[in-house]
């Protein structure tokens, strides 16, 4: 870490920062130039924080050179890590298809759509139970009675089952679950992450429509700092002016995730699109950019699905995108 | 509610999209053009959700005619409220100081500074002891210990007290704090909102740096479903490209809010702010443009401050401030 | 267009809106309810100003149903455009490869990168002679001398040649040039867009980093309102709160405007794109999501480019990815 | 400036790399660490590219120490420049306040509304005669004759005038306008930019809606490198994700550029307003944030406004507006 320092800071102002940097642990390397002066601070400077050296009245701003996450950072564990969730595996050369509705509605439909996507090639089946809706007056999902009916699909069909967990009282719950998933509005719900870091299970963490690819990283680091390792990232869409779109999807962030980090990294197209139309493009341009596995919602009736709707294919017509997806992987991996 | 179609619908589409319409309470006024239909939806539609209508393929787009939220929303409630806490009041022509640390660090510190607020004028004493940071790393806060020293300024003073909950489960610590906040981070934890909507405490609800206001409102109206109308909206910056600031503040909000809105609107510029000398300006623009009340962080010692060193002012530069707030008021209210 | 009166409206306000209306040659269609009047506006409402509308004091919202552009719009232009240029073309099927340097720097560079890229599959060379920099004190191009340059590669190799116009006075000089490129931040300079509507050269118009896709439209109606159809929209990055890259790209754009204009969308990832990293992933997904082309900086030495090395790659990269833009294109399109 | 290089650098790059910061002028300081390697280079680093250094393959990143903006820098101009127009001053304790039409519509209008605004204590006169539109079919405003009517406007009333300028072919007619507008949506014409610096005419630069701070101090250095030193730059919102508003006005750029740049700056609260209830409270924060002026639109008629209606306030509204700034203005110098 560096931190310029004010250009009219004194000597004893300096000496007072020095000792309160080396009471933090660190060693401090001084720079001084005629106009300006450089610290370089040297050791474990993850617990740093950096708002809080920069708020100091000395020093006029700050630079991390290493950065703050450590277990989730590829420069300590070169090697891509393969999540494994009820015989898939993600990561790692490992793609994973995941597919389902929004919501379970019924028996009939989840055990249905299962079938359906499961021998279209999905690895994994999706379904929301529990659903935090903006308004207290929308439909917030079957709750446990969705749950269950989600196990007999799995049972039924044997595709392991992810779904969201919107609280940590539910966690008992979730034993039957095989990724457990935690949606953007809680990305930052650190009481939630903490308790899910305690667990075995694997965790898929989405990122927040407005957060950072860094808090993103520093969220998986709130889990993984209780011991769980087994941390799926997904990309969905981020806040943006346009409104043609719900979120603008951030593909980019796939490349420079696989940049920063050994955890793998999943798309979920779904939620930015406004129009079915886009889900099919979007999925095929996030393989493209390397994703290791994508999810996509898939209705039987998506006209009328309880739950987004809009954002729904047929099994039809992801019959047709899992061939397309196969294709596109076979062209960039090579 | 009104619903365009999209060009190419058929009758028959019309006529199952009518009756799932009616199906939902809704009483549908139907009017075909030459080149467009559109269909009109009366009744109680804050329980449609807009997206999901959005999705249906036979629509082109929605419009939403009245707002979603019902107990928040100042057509029905045309008169300020005005919520007490602990003998302060806010709203209604009463405005707030509130002033105190970012975080309780001892006894010392947080009854001395509690004392230096009130004299200066502070109407509440603000005062972080539960933290959530973005890296688990970092300084979480006392905990206990901090609202323990929490409550004994406040019984030295008699200043009602404000602090920030940051899960479900610490709402029995809560008994003895006069205004409960909830974090940006957590204006969407819904669980969090549910439960504080069955208690009879005063919420300061901030709103999320990625949060628009009608969202903000949603989260308001979570709460007061649940029977608890004393809430007291919080704008405290949204994330935009902008890097001067950490958040650029909406002070825009605040009059938009007081036109959709009967509930009491308080600013606090310090989360915003990456360099103290930004606090004074825009805490007394906030006043200006009708804040019900603003919030300041205040150290003795900001220099070295645990937590948001950068965004807090002295004690004298408190009291500096808290005259030009009065007499910015006494300009703008006459 | 829709107009939602305010619930107060009187039946003189009424009537006086309608004849304001009416006097803009829009017949006018009132629906009055309980709660609530609505105005349906009919007739060409391309010209009608919906931000005026909003502001009326009698009109709460407004909600267009047809979009404010004509000759852009595939609704009355359902075929794609194809838009040829020196021998390539672009669009309704046709891909077109783009390459070259940021900036002409030498004859032995552009005519050295000309060839190389041409025997890697390119269609069309790229390369900057006119630059707009932020700071005054930046490499400004080698101004007509690249563009003699770019030329002679073009003579040399029979590619045909894209570069930037940054003023109206350039016009003359372009005559040799194949696509004539808008930067950007050029996008809204309507007085040159409306010079380029003059002339019967291909244009290739950049999406603004803070522009919508509805924006990107309305500019190229600018420019298709003077006459000239030849428009091609190309994508590059919007301005979000993300640092890991320098724009995010929003591969939604491609779908998005296939839907709503017949004209070819290509994209250019290198502006957006913070390191060479990141450069082949989203070129790739950019051709999965249904791109008609991509374009892409080369250079033989990326590491001393005069302009924007880290955005560039070298010819042997640039080969291999060629390649598989192929593969991903066979793959999306069968 | 300072770089850190990646961690896997050779002896032989750092030896290449300070050979080519070297020829550019810079001198050049390398401090080796255990795991990083730092390079600070002293010298006239404005004229360096600090996205060009960061593409380098072997440097991390790279930190400017000093502004890349020079005669706009508050550190090489400690005080406040105060920009004289027409008998009006602007900045050093001198405030402005602007007002008038969005659009000169006809002589009776101009000349009523300055007439109105003059005695309501307005400083200079604004009125559009040239517009730039999103559409081409929108209504540009009256051209030459609304500049010929604004200034039979200026010579009725002494009133300085302020007009936007929207092409550089224009500036000839300008010669009769005391302060020159630049939109946002020119904020980076470099190349209008550079002819107006090389005239004597104060300029009022606007902030584009998607830049930041930096940028408009680099736009300010364009046409101050020229020699024309008359610049007053003016807030006007930025866009983001919220709909309430237009664009959220940006405030705190207030006292960030006033700690920035010694150059004074102005804020029009009507462009970011989407209904007149804003405009008010949004131009008493911006007196009570420190802006050296404020822009209003007023319009005797703001119904049927040829354009921008919604955002414009009576005379009578202005009047009583005039004197809350007057009040707040008192309540904040002291």
């Amino acid at each position: 870490m560096i931190a310029i320092l004010k250009p009219n800071v004194t000597d004893a102002q300096i000496k007072s920062l020095s000792a309160w940097f080396r009471a933090q642990g660190l060693s401090v390397h001084l720079s001084r130039g005629e106009y300006q002066t450089v610290m370089g601070l040297i050791g474990d400077t993850s617990k740093v924080d950096t708002e809080l050296v920069e708020g100091l009245d000395t020093v006029q701003s700050v630079m991390r050179i290493s950065e703050p996450y450590k277990s989730a950072n590829r420069k300590f564990h070169p090697l891509d890590t393969v999540v494994s969730c009820g015989g898939a595996k993600i990561g790692g050369g490992n793609f994973a298809l995941i597919a389902g509705p929004c919501s379970v509605e019924s028996e009939a439909q989840i055990v249905g759509i299962a079938h359906s996507v499961k021998s279209a090639g999905a690895a994994i089946l999706r379904g929301g139970a529990f659903h935090l809706r903006t308004s207290p007056y929308a439909f917030q999902g079957l709750q446990q009675e969705g749950l269950d009916l989600l196990v007999r699909a799995k049972e039924q069909t044997g595709l392991p089952i992810v779904t969201e967990i919107v609280s940590v009282e539910q966690l008992p719950l979730f034993d039957r679950v095989d990724l457990i998933q935690v949606s953007g509005r809680n990305m930052q719900n650190f009481d939630l992450l903490r308790e899910l870091g305690k667990t075995d299970k694997p965790i898929l963490l989405k990122r927040g429509p407005a957060n950072t690819i860094d808090e993103l990283l520093m969220s998986a680091e709130h889990i993984m700092a209780g011991g769980n390792e087994r941390v799926v990232l997904c990309e969905q869409g981020i806040r943006t002016f346009e409104t043609h779109t719900r979120t603008t999807l951030d593909l980019s962030a796939i490349p420079a995730l696989h940049e920063l980090t050994h955890l793998p990294v999943v798309v979920d197209p779904s939620r930015a699109a406004l129009s079915a139309g886009l889900i099919a493009p979007m999925a095929l341009a996030a393989v493209a950019a390397g994703a290791d596995g994508v999810m996509i919602e898939v209705h039987n009736d998506p006209s009328y699905a309880l739950c987004d709707g809009a954002q729904s294919i047929t099994p039809d017509a992801f019959t047709a995108l899992a061939k397309q997806i196969e294709a596109v992987r076979r062209a960039v991996v090579q």
